[in-house]
This record gives structure tokens, sequence and C-alpha cells, in this order.
């Protein structure tokens, strides 16, 4: 302890350089001599590590979007006054979030994955918001440490990560109770120059790919937890960072030869545990410091803002939903009526995750600060409903896949001069689809179902954003029981009408 | 047939009185000397049938609403500059269609049933961009016959009834081909007067409490089908209407005295079979015949509007949920986990449905006329899940009501000499809680879950607007799968990336 | 008190005659003269009342049925030496159990309804091996008694109904607890010739059309809780019972003219609050009198019986199969995909819950007494599919059927002299079918899905044999979570394999 | 063509020497030269492969549990009069038929994966009967060469493997339309010592794994197909046969170091595409030779008893009931109320489809050569369930695993000198389990929802024994429509009662 380096908020923001494209974006990453682990080995340039490199070309496609199709991936920033990435941008209406939403479907889409942009953007939004109301109860400087960060964060173009989920220990103990006191990040020290933190940070989507991590408390404190009230901004490169990659499914098959069988080569998702040991972060970058109180709200916030972003899974729906009907092609049963039938249910969940998303994103109200907030009891609605349909859409392409999805042979056996004239013989569906067409449709529908990026599809729908168990809790909270019992009585005639 | 009477539109409109109040709208239904059949009767006056009257009342309710809460109920119009009630009003943005929306659930909340309006409604916004088209294509003075009804309606603060469902016969065959061939509507004769039309339309939704009934055509139609492809507006007390009044579950306990079995006393949704027997129309009320390429495009813009419009089944939730939370508060198990979980999936359900319903109305697009159509997509998405969510909420209403819901005595023995007492001494529950509150609460349920407004609350959601599988062919027809298996294509390596 | 008439066994079996046709069945209610109330009125003969008349055929159809299907509807009791009606056979194998099984699915076919004679069977099995185990502990004479009377009654073929659902009052308060002593029912007094009892049993199943009552506690009672620890039987005529009719959905229809509205004119449920004021029981006809601990298992086995009983709601499930599939076809729409699917998913839905009751009943196991006792876990299982899928069963009916099915007007219309023949012309499906047929098979499916008959196959489902709640509660107690537990952590590798 | 080495059936079978435990079943299998390909590589000897020993391990325990449970695992057969392993054993009576689920489940829960002996032992089952009823048609000799061959398999102990599934190509056209007509396996020439076949079999379940292979017809065949019309049996090292392994989602975690990342390091599945060339058959070995009109009925039973061994699944789903149940514990979590009901939710699902299975088998009717089949209905009814529930097990044994279990770093890096003590440290749960046990439940239940074994327990249960549309088409053959229409059209007073 007592060893970190002290850096100035300005030495931290000189190590970048404004980025435009995808290719630059990639570049940037490059070198930075962050500490990286995986498979038990440290990695020393994750950029060109074949498993690592899906995760950011995920991210990448944000950068490109942004060139592409401006009108969707870009917004104006009274901020800095230019045209800023999206990503990036604050929510200055319900507009903005529809945007949001659609720019996360086509990202989706374009992906078939997780990528991972979504939780820095909604962790953007709420700090517009809970630094405002902090400030004004305490009288603290954090918004426009806020704003001043933000402002340079538009200007370079960079990720940033959120580090929200503690590792929790216990979950019946609250963070000061644990054994251990470090199973929740928390100030260990404070300085003139700034404060150093300890813990780690669960699962973090993208924190190996983002410039930046903002950690901030994951569920609400009490006065005894007053050291774990702490948001702050981590360069991604600062000393005293160690990211645990974690393993997926099938992760693997991106070291092997051949890109068939990973069923989707260019794009994946990432999780890691990043570990805060004694980290250093100037005044500067300090935007809670101590006022427990405001970590309930900043939950609520953050998770309106964030369940609705959930809506980025109707992009990989979309994806099945044409995978489905291609495999269905390829086997020639596409003109069965139970086939189109289920291709009409996928969509129609599909649709309906998607509606209850927009619908949030529609119904935003300001808050004090001036910038919107999606209605909260509709982002846990759509939220929910990704715990439950992206399931059943899954099921259901299965189900239309045939079960060859599973038994299929490696690529290097297709290859293979004796068994690859045999398995073009034997694996042909409709005479006019080559096989390999047959086999690339199947590999994609086993990523996504079963593979590398089911875990974004299924596993993180489930969880990402809080399970749903954290959903129902919200929905309690706000189904205004009294209101509709009322409303029950009046019907029935237990009470005069003019009571509701 | 060349019996009926002539009355030029001047003469229709002179009968009618403009409307505030919800009594006034009471008062503007009586003596109209309407030809009315229920339970084997002629009814002389259905304003005083006491099986009629919770109908009526249920429309009154747009009446009164509009006075209680303008904002809500009534609209700018620009038509007549003037506020006019929002049943009335056109659409001129996304906004009018959510706030549609917003007074439709407010609706169902106030009543607990079909209040019959909606139809209408959707059939003046239809009317206003296909009469455009039409004469767009044709040069026929349609549109602004609908302008000049739409302004004397608006003034006049009438009710429209939207005659759209023909009685079909056997559903192999397309009109002209049917053996009789008044099993769809049509034109009998045309005269320099106007046309004589002759047909039923099955289940028509208010029907008798409306003042116009607007006839169109209930799907696609072909050249030979010539004859179908009309549009009117008839009062609903013109010359050689026959209405036949459909029974419903529990119908006769509006003629007990008491008003505790009737579950819901003051409220009750009403489908009429309305039978055209040589009906004249004047040519200022026909705004389209013969047009029949028309009648597929009236028809699925008629759907993506009422489909939205079943919304107002998210206020019958809302009671339901109060409903059920009542009922278990005056059982005594309210604070048992299990019934908790049960509201908040109740209330997860309910969201979702009016989440697919103003996601639709926000996405709205303007048409040719200069009005807004909400998304037909989302539309559909929640017109479907309005087929399955409320069966499902109602299941679990009945879970939490118990089985005395259906054993209940009748109220007449709740107050009977001898076994009154004995009734409020056993079927007591919780003991702050009075025996008649709690029959009050199961009969409401039983009302909305197998009673007379189940009838709206389920079979309605079900077919109201279309049938499930309407739905899906329109999902089908809008899903896009070319796009969707590019999207596929792409990911799985099939195509290069620059096809998409 | 003091004032019921002390009567023998003797004497109340004397007013018996040995009963074999359901002609005879029906006589031997007559003059009976119970005292009944239904709509506010005391009921002189309930056999000839329209409302209560189906209650009672349905019950007759299981003397008719004997005489049919004797193989299926009969068993040769070794207790009198003579084959004897299957309702009063006790459970020597589980063959009988199948045989049961498939003797209620056959007789929910044969009326659509709940056909009341379940309950009292289940009950004459779980008294064999009740009595049989406390007299083991206690040394009582309670299991020849039940021997001596399941002769009489057998010999009488009589139909004995189970009183076992007390009011409970407020739920979470234990008998000895509440406020007023009789919310549970239980012994007030003991005299050398017998007890007197006093309370009620809420929504008995066909009490009114039984002969004999068995009242049995409906929950675990402790030691303060004794007086409420009584089994005994009561005949129907007995002094001091009082029954209050149970109001059903549609229940008046019954009243009306005509037998189409009814929808299933000849069948119907039943049931009743039974109230006992003061009855006396001679001590011959008294199984259980203060042995407490006894209770709980009570309700564990007769529930075991009672749930996989409910597998005669596949037979309803067979009616609403053919209802729909003879409504697609009188429609037209027979052929669509569509509509075979939903037949093939009714189908599926309805073989899943009987196949879950018949495993019950082929794995039962021999109790103590004797007999055989179905698998309780499975048995649990079957009711807790009974609890949804006729309500899945029932939303496709309806899907199926169309909206007509709740906006057809009353038979006194089709048959009124002006509107019969517009109805005729104008609600025809195929020309093939008559107009009468499709509104007969309509408001069948309105009767089971709506109206009387509905309450039977969509709430008794859910609350018959114990609420939802009721059945998790039993599987969590047969789920060997422990067992399992060590299965994955073998697997997992967390403990030796042979540690399992 | 030609050169195929001509063996008699007494030269095959001199090849094999009887086995009595699960390790001389290993041993077996050692250096039969058969020809493999895994992952673009022939494999020289499979037993030792790492990717292929856990699915030999699975097939393992069918020998060992025979020794451990031999009530359970064995049988005695008539044949030759001795305790048979029940693998090998036909059924004479339903008690086989439930003693095989039985077995069944318990293999599920000792290996947590597909066990791959069950087609074999159907296969066995339904060739008893078929060559019986080929015989009596055409006086063939085929069932007395059935009866001699499954002595001496009952006598080595010996694993069948069933060939059934024809790779099919394009599924709009019959085997003998095809373009190539390898596509469907068939007899390209007969001498007189025996039959010579071409083709290949698709996912053959434990297809190396196996002894001998029994080729057949996958679907119904007509006079064109006749040379498709073949049964034979083939000894797993025939001249002619390349088995090319499938593969399975993570499945090279295998070839990892460590046992904690398998998730399941002992037990796995296999699927292989087994490809004749030119293979030779005795015809003491040939069961089916041109006979195309049996195979319709072939698949058909076949079917039948093979979608009821589907409860093997609920094998798995003990496992997963008790992984759930760890992890929840591991977490802290076991005492929320929700994750209790999950609990029973899943337990409720796995149970249901339990019920299903041994129902069909008790329901067993006896065929024509005197051994017993399962109920076809019940069993489709069985298997289309498992195409629905294992999904929703798996997808609440993920909520309750929570998400760590898809961002766990891996095993090496909890090894790892730096890393492993942070990770200890960071991802401990509840204080008193260690980090290795909770780490190691999480990869079980990854390797059963996403990994390996999530291809058995989803995708295998979705497809095996035939897809869900398959098992609705039997459905449908079953419903017996006409009679369930004629209940409703009695009840709804249609017809006459006695035309039922």
């Amino acid at each position: 302890m007592g060893v970190t380096r002290v850096e100035t908020a300005a030495e931290r923001w000189a190590r970048f350089t404004p980025i435009t494209t995808g290719e630059e974006y990639i570049e940037s990453l490059r070198g930075r001599g962050v500490k990286v682990h995986l498979l038990g080995e440290r990695v020393e340039e994750p950029v060109d590590h074949p498993i690592i490199r899906p995760s950011i070309n995920s991210l990448r496609m944000s950068y490109d979007l942004a060139i592409q199709d401006p009108e969707l991936a870009t917004a104006w920033s009274p901020l800095i006054n230019a045209q800023v990435n999206r990503f990036l941008h604050i929510v200055e209406s319900p507009h903005d979030l529809v945007m949001k939403n659609r720019m996360q479907r086509r990202m989706g889409q374009l992906t078939g994955t997780c990528f991972q942009r979504c939780a820095g953007l909604d962790t953007i939004s709420v700090l517009h918001s809970i630094t405002f109301d902090i400030d004004k109860k305490h009288g603290t400087p954090y918004h426009q440490r806020y704003l001043d960060f933000l402002k340079l964060a538009q200007q370079h173009n960079i990720i940033i990560g959120a580090g929200m989920t503690d590792p929790k220990g216990d979950r019946s103990k609250r963070p000061a109770e644990q054994a251990d006191p470090d199973l929740f990040l928390h100030v260990t020290r404070r300085t003139k120059e700034g404060v150093f933190i300890t813990g780690a940070k669960a699962h973090m989507t993208g924190g190996l790919n983002s410039h930046w991590i903002c950690v901030m408390p994951t569920q609400n404190l009490q006065e005894a937890d007053r050291d774990y009230a702490i948001i702050g901004l981590v360069p991604g490169d600062a000393e005293g960072l160690t990211y645990i990659y974690g393993r997926q499914s099938c992760d693997t098959r991106a070291l092997e030869a051949g890109d068939i069988d990973k069923g989707n080569a260019q794009f994946g998702g990432q999780e890691t545990l990043v570990i805060f040991d004694d980290v250093f972060i100037p005044w500067e970058h300090v935007l809670m410091d101590g006022e427990y109180e405001f970590a309930q709200e900043l939950v609520t916030r953050f998770t309106a803002y964030h369940r609705a972003s959930y809506v980025c899974k109707t992009g990989l729906g979309d994806v099945l939903v044409g995978a489905a009907a291609s495999i269905a092609e390829y086997n020639g049963a596409d003109h069965a009526s139970h086939v189109k039938d289920k291709l009409v249910e996928m969509t129609h969940l599909n649709e309906t995750i998607y509606s209850s998303g927009i619908a949030s994103s529609y119904e935003a109200k300001p808050l004090a600060s001036g910038i919107y907030m999606n209605d909260p009891m509709l982002a846990n609605i759509c939220k929910h409903n990704v715990t439950r349909f992206p399931y059943e859409i899954s099921r259901l392409t299965q189900d239309l896949a045939g079960g060859i999805m599973v038994t299929l042979p490696s690529q290097a056996d297709f290859e293979h001069e004796e068994t690859g004239a045999l398995l073009d013989k034997y694996l042909r569906g409709r005479a006019s689809v080559s096989t390999e067409e047959r086999v690339r449709m199947l590999r994609l529908i086993e990523n996504m179902t079963l593979g590398r990026n089911a875990v974004g599809y299924l596993t993180e729908s489930m969880h990402g954003a809080g399970s749903p168990q954290a959903q129902r809790i919200q929905i309690t909270r706000g189904m205004e029981l009294e209101a509709k019992k009322a409303l029950a009585r009046t019907l029935a005639g237990v009470i005069a009408t003019d009571q509701v």
C-alpha cells in the first residue's frame, strides 16, 4: 500500500489521442501494458489474441457504424458543439433514448453478440443526474467534474466501461459486514491528490476493451458502508489493475484453424473480473465519496436505463430468425406450415421485447439535472421479457435447425482428403445449396444457442442489468396496488365511486 | 324493395341535438323507435332495459370523462376550431395515438368492461386516409364528404359505431360466390338520391348505443365483389334496421333484484347482430362505392389502428390486479410470498400488453392524407399478446380468489331471514372485513373471469379486431425475412458483408 | 342445544332401500325433507328443481354406467361377496386405481361436468387405512365400524359425500384460535349414544345429492384442536342440516324455456354450503374422535387419492376437443393448418394430465391396512397440471369457436316469428350444417368455458383437492433435494462418488 | 465394389468374448482397428482419446450398474435361461418397460448425459415383432434369425447401436428419387452369401462405442424404394465402415489439463456419422430385404418404444435440480422464497415428463409376436414434453446459478501463482463453502445447459426419436377426433345420445 503512482487527471488524459475510425480504435488499445490473464497465462497483447479480438471487433462496430450511419449512431453534443458518437451522448429527450434503442438493435443485428458499450453509455446517463442531485444536497463539485470529464471523453471519442458488480461474497451480509472487506470495492485511504481503492468488479462487460472504467456502487448502502460509496473514473491501464478473462462456452474454437466451426468468426462478447489493488483516482475523477444515501437511487436509475438497453437482444433475435429461416430453406423445409408458424412466433416474441423497450424510452421523463430517464416500470418489463423470450426463440431455432446442428463433424474433417468428399456428399440438403453453406448456418445457430454467443444471448439476457427477481422487486415497487384495489372496490360496490 | 323511405342527409342530421353530458347522451338514445329484439322479445325502450342499460353506462363514461379529465379525453379539432371528445378526434400526431391509448386504459379502469367506442374512433381514423387515396386515384368526392360528416359529428358529439364484420357464411367462399348474396352486406340498387344496401353486420360492438353506423367491407374484395365495396354512414334509427341482441354469460343477473350477484352492476358490454334490409344511404354519406381494390388496404389500416386500441384491456387488467390483491387481503393471505409473486406476474403481463400498444402509437407514421397511423407490426404484436395474457391474468386471479368464488350462494340467500345470518357467520374471512365486502369482491372476479364482462375481457380479447391467426398473417407480411436471412448469412460467412 | 333427536345407526339405515338403476337413485332422493335454500328460497323438492336436477343427472350416470359397462364401473367386493359400484369399492390394487381413473375420464366424457362422486370414493379409500392406523396406536374400534358401514353402503349402493372443507375464517389462525369456534366443524358434546357436532362444510361437491355425508378434518390439528378431530357419518337428511346452494355462472338459464342456451341441458355440477347445527352421530358412525395427530396424515392421503382423481377433467377435455373440432368443421375452417395444430396442442395437454394421473395410480403402494394408495408425488403433479392446462384448452377452444360464441342471440330469438328466419339466414356457416347445429355447438363451448360447467372445468380444476400452492408444498416435501444435490456434487467432482 | 471381404456370421461372432464388467467392456473396444476421424485426424485408438473416452464411460455405467443393482439393471432371459443386462432384454410385460424407464432415469442421474444404449435396446424390441409379422406374411425366416442373433448378443453381453437416420438429402424427395442414390442406405447387390450395402447413417448415438450396428429404414417406403428396405446387423469393425465424429459444444475442453472446466469430466455423449461403403452382411444377419411395406410400421413401433425412453432426461433433470439447489446454497440464497419456488417448478416439469413416460409403459399391450409395446399416444406425449420442459428447466437453473456461470475464469487461472489467490479471494460465496466447490458446481451447470452435455439435454431432447412435428403427426393419428366430436354433439343435443 502506498506504492501506487499518483497521476494527475491531466497526465492520464495525455495518454489518449482522439479516435475516429474503427481501425483507430483498435490501434488505441495496443501497447497499453495492461495486466491480463487468460487460460492461465499472462497475455502480452490482448488486441492480437484470437479469443479476445472478436470481442474488440464488436466494439469496433460502434465506430464504424457512426461513420456508415451517422443519423443512427451519432448525435449533436451541445457540450462540445460537435457531432459525437451516440454511445457518448447524454439523453436530451425521449427521442434520444429511442434512437439509442434503434442503434442497439442494429448493433445486435450486425454483430450477433454483446457489443459491450451499453453499460458505459447508461453510466454516463445516470451520472448526469446523480452528481447533480448529490451536489444539490451536499454542495459537492461532482456534477462539474462529470461534465468536464464527459467533454474530454466526447472529444477523444473513447469507450467507458461500467464497473458496477462487486463480487458480493456472502449474499446475506452487507458490504461492511463481510469477513473480507474487499468483497465490495471501497476507498482505503484519501490524500490531497485523490483516493485509493481496493476490491474487484465481477464480470465487467468489455472491461478490457474500454479506455476508462467507471467504478460505482452495486447496491443500496448504509452509513456503515460509507467507504463503499465511491464513484470514480479510472483509465483502463491504471496501475494496480488486473484483468482475469472469463471463459465462454466454446471459447477455444477461436484458437482453431478455419472460421466455420466458430459459427460467428468475427464477433464475440467479453466479460472479465477486474481486480483493483490500491488503485489511485485523482479528485477530479471522483464523482461520489461517502454519500451512501444516493447509492440506492443510483442503482434504480441505472437499471431504468440499462434494462431498456436490452432491446439489443432483439438484434440478435433478428439474426436467429434469419438463421432459422435460412436453415429451413437449406433443408428444403421452408414451405411446411409449422415452420412458417414458428418463425412468426419467434418474431412475435422478439418484437414484444422491442416494444416494451422503446415504450419505456418514449415514456421518458426529465430529471432535475435536465436529462431524460426512461420509464422505470416499462424498462423492467422489457428486461423481464428478455429473461424469458430469447430462451424460447433459441429453442424454436434449434427445432428448425434439426439435430445435425449438434452432430456436425469439424471443419478439419470437411477439409480432410478422405473424409471431405464423404461429408460433402452425405451432408448436403437441398441440391441448390452447397454443403458448406448449410454447415455455416448450422454453426452460427450453435454459436448463438449453445456456444460463445449463447453466453450473451441467453445467460447474460437472464442476469445482465439484474436477475429476474430484481425486476420483480422493482415491478412490485411500481405496481400501485392501492390505486388498483380502489378501482376494484369501486366497481364491486365496496366503496362509493367518489373515493377513487 | 323500393318501399324504403328516402331521406336526405340534412333530414337525417336534423334529428340530432348536440350532446355534452353523459346524461344528455342517455337521453339522446331515448325514443328513437329502433327495432330491437332481446331474449325473444321486441324491446320498446332499450335505454331502460336492465340488461342493456349497463352497456349504455359504459359509453356514457366517455362523455363524463371528457368533462372530468378534458386533457385526457378531449382534443382540439382544427376542423371545427373547438375542443372535441377524443373519440371523435382525427389523429394529427403520434401523441394523439398515445393519448388515445391512455384514455382507453382509463376507460377500462373505470368501467371494467368494453366501453364500445373504439371501433368507431378507429373507423374515423381509417376513413380519413382511405377516402383521400380513393379520390386521388379515381377523382371521387369521398374525402370532402367524409370531412363534412366528421364536422357535424364533432359538433353534435355523437357516437359512431363500426359495422364491419359480415356474417361470412361459408368461409371458403368469396362474397360474390356465396349461395345467399346477403351473407356479405352489399348495394342492391343505386338511384339519383343514393344507394340501398342489404345484408347484416355481426356482433357489432355497441351498435345499438351508437347514433350512426358506418358500414364498410370486412375483407379484401375482387372485381366480382364490386357491389360489396361499399362504405356508408347510416343513422342508427334508419328504416330497415333490425338489432338482435347478443346474449352474454350471466346476462339475466341484470334482471334480478340486488346488485351484488351482478358483480359489476353498473357497466357492461354490448354486441348485436344488425340486419340491414334495403336501407337507404344518400350520396353525401357514401364514402366508397365499387372501388373494391381499396378494401384490402382499408382492412389493413383499420386493424393497425384497432389492434393497438386493445390496450383498453390493460385497464381491465388493472381492475383484476386490484381485485386479486383485495381478495387476498380479505382472505388474510396477502402476505404469502406466492400471492405477491402472482400479483407481480399479472402486472408484468398487463404492462407488456400496454407497452406494445403505446410503442405502436409512438412509432406512428403519416399517411398521404396527412394523418398518422400507428406501426402495424407492433399493433399486431399488441393484439396478439391480448389473445393470450388476459387469459393468464384471469387464471391467476381465480387462483388468488379461492374456490368460494364459484360456490357463493345468491344475494337473496344472504338477505334471507334464516340463511342470512348463517352465511354472514360462516363466509367471513379476515375479521376486519365484512362478509359482504368479501362477497362483492368475489362476484366482481366472477363477473370478469366467467360472467358478463369475461365476454369482453377474454373472448373479445381473442377475436375482436381479428382472431389470432389474422395477426399471424400480418406479422408474416411484416417480418422482413429476407433482410434477416441476409444478416444471418453475413455473420455465418455465407456471403460477403457488403451484400447485406 | 340438546333438542336434536337421537337416532341409532340402525334407525338411520332403515330409511334406505338398495338402489340399482339410475332411475331408482333419483327416486331415492325424493321426499327426504332436507332443508335446502337456493336463490333466496326454501326448495321443497330439490329433485324436481330445474337448476338442481342436472347435477343429479350427473350422479345418476354413475348408476347407469355401472349397468352399461360393468367392467369399467363395477368391481367385485370381497366384503360382501358381490359386484359393487366402483365408486364404493376399496382399492385392492394399483389396477383398481387405474380403473377408477378410466371410469372418471369416461364419466367426464359422458357428462361434460363434475359428476360429484369422486370425493366420496376417495374418502372411502382414505378411511380404510386411517382408521386402521388409529386403532393400532390407540386400540380404538374405528376400523371395524368403518367396515361395517361400508358393507351396508355397498349393499344399499348409496352415495357418500365428502364433508371436508371448513369455512376457515381468518386463514392466519388455527381452529381453536378463531373468534367464532364454529368456523371449523367440531364436537360440542358427547353422550353415551354418540356425539353432537356444530359447524359447516363449505362448497361440498354434490352434498345435496348424497345419501350420507362423511365429515372429517380439513387440515393438520394440534392438541388444542382436539374437538375438531372428528370423523363421522351423517345421513343427508339428518336433523340439524341446512344446505345453501352455490350459484354458478349462468345457473338461471336452467330456468328458461328451451334447451339450447343451456349449452349442456342435461348435466351440471353442484356445490353447497352445508351447515351442521347440533347434528347427532351415534358412536357406530364415529371413526375418529380426538386423535388430532392423525389429521395431517388423513389430509395427505386423501389428497394423494383425490388429486389423481382429477383425471376426470380429461373427459371434459375430450368433449372440448370434440367441440372445437366440430365448430371448426361447421365454420368451414377444419382444413386450416393452424386449426389442426391447435387441436393437437389441446390433445397433448389433455393427455399429459391423463398420463400423470394414471402414472400415479400405477405406482401405488400398499398401506398397513392392506389397501393401495397412489404415488403422492405424481398425484400432485397431475393436479398441478390440472390447475393450468384446462385454462389453455379452454382458451384454444374459444380461439377455434370464433367471436360468435359470445354474441349469439337467445334461443327465443331463433324461435321468434320475425327474427327466427333472419337469424337462420345470417348465422349459417357451412351450408351442409344447420344453423341450429352450429348454435348448439357454440352454446356447449360457452357452457364449458364461461358458463355453468366452466365452474367445474376451470375454477374447480384450480381449487378442488387443494389450490396450486398446496400442491407445491407437497412437491417440496417429496422432491428429495438432498439426494439430488448429492448427484450433482458427484458429477461436479465436489465429493467422491462413493458418498452418493 | 466387389472387393469387400465376405465373412460368415460365425466368423464375425468369433471375434467377441463375453463381457461382464465395465472394465471388460472398455477392453472389448480396444484394438478393433475401426476407421475413426475426429477433428480432422484419423484416431488410432478411440478408447484412449480424451474426447471419446467420456462417452465410453457413460456406456460402461450400464455394465457397472448391472452388477451394483441387478434388480434394476438386469432381467431373466428365457431365451438363454440366464440373467442378462436389461439393455438386451426383450419386453415380456408392461413391468419390463417400467423397469426400463427406471433404469434409464437412474443412468441419467449417474452420468448426467446421454448414455447411448437406449436406441439399441428399443431396436431389439421392435425387431421381435416386425420380423414376426413379416414372416407371417411372406414366409421369410427373419424371426428365427433374430432370435438366434439375440441369444448370442445376450450371451456375449454386447452393445447394439441403432443405425436408423439416413442423411435424407432433399427432404422433399423420396429415397429412390434423390439425385444421389446413397443419401439413403440401400442394398447394392446380393450374392449367395449375403447382401452389400452402401450409404450412411447420420448422428448415430454411441455408434463407435457399440459392438454391432443394426441398420434399418428411417421412414415409410414405397415399391420403388425396395432396395432401401433393408434391416441387417453389422459388427462395428466391419470392413467398409468409416466413423466421422460429431463435434459438441465445448468438446475440446476434454483435451485441456484439469477436470474442473469440463464440468462433468467423466461422462459425455457421442454421435457419429457412420458411412457404409459396400459393407457386407451375411444372410443370417439380414432381417428384412425388400419388404418395404413394413417400413412405416417399423418406424411407428420404434418411436413408440423410443419416445418413452426419453424419460432418461428426467435423470439429467434430477442432476440439474440438485445442481441448482446446490449453487443457491453455495451463493447463500437458498432460503429465498423465489428460489424454492423455482426448484418446485423444475421438479414439477421433470416429474411431468416422467409420468407420461411410465404411463405409456404401464399401458403397454402385447403384439402378435408375444412381446409388449408401450402406448404410442402417451409415448408421443412424453417425448413432446421432452422437447419443451428441459429447456425451461435449463433456463431456471441458469437463473439460480447467477451470471458468474458464464464469466468464470479458467481452472488454469485458479491454479496460477498470481491469479489463483485473487480468484479464491474474490469468487468465494458463502464462507463455509470453498471457492472450488462453487466453481465446480457452476461448471457442471454450464456443461449441462450450454456445454457438452447440453447437446444431450437440450438439442437431442428436441430431435432425438423424432422432432416435435413428428410427434404432432403421431398425436394427430391417435387423437380419435370422430369419437370426441360425437361426445360433443351428444352433450350439445346435436344428435341423439344412442348414436355415440
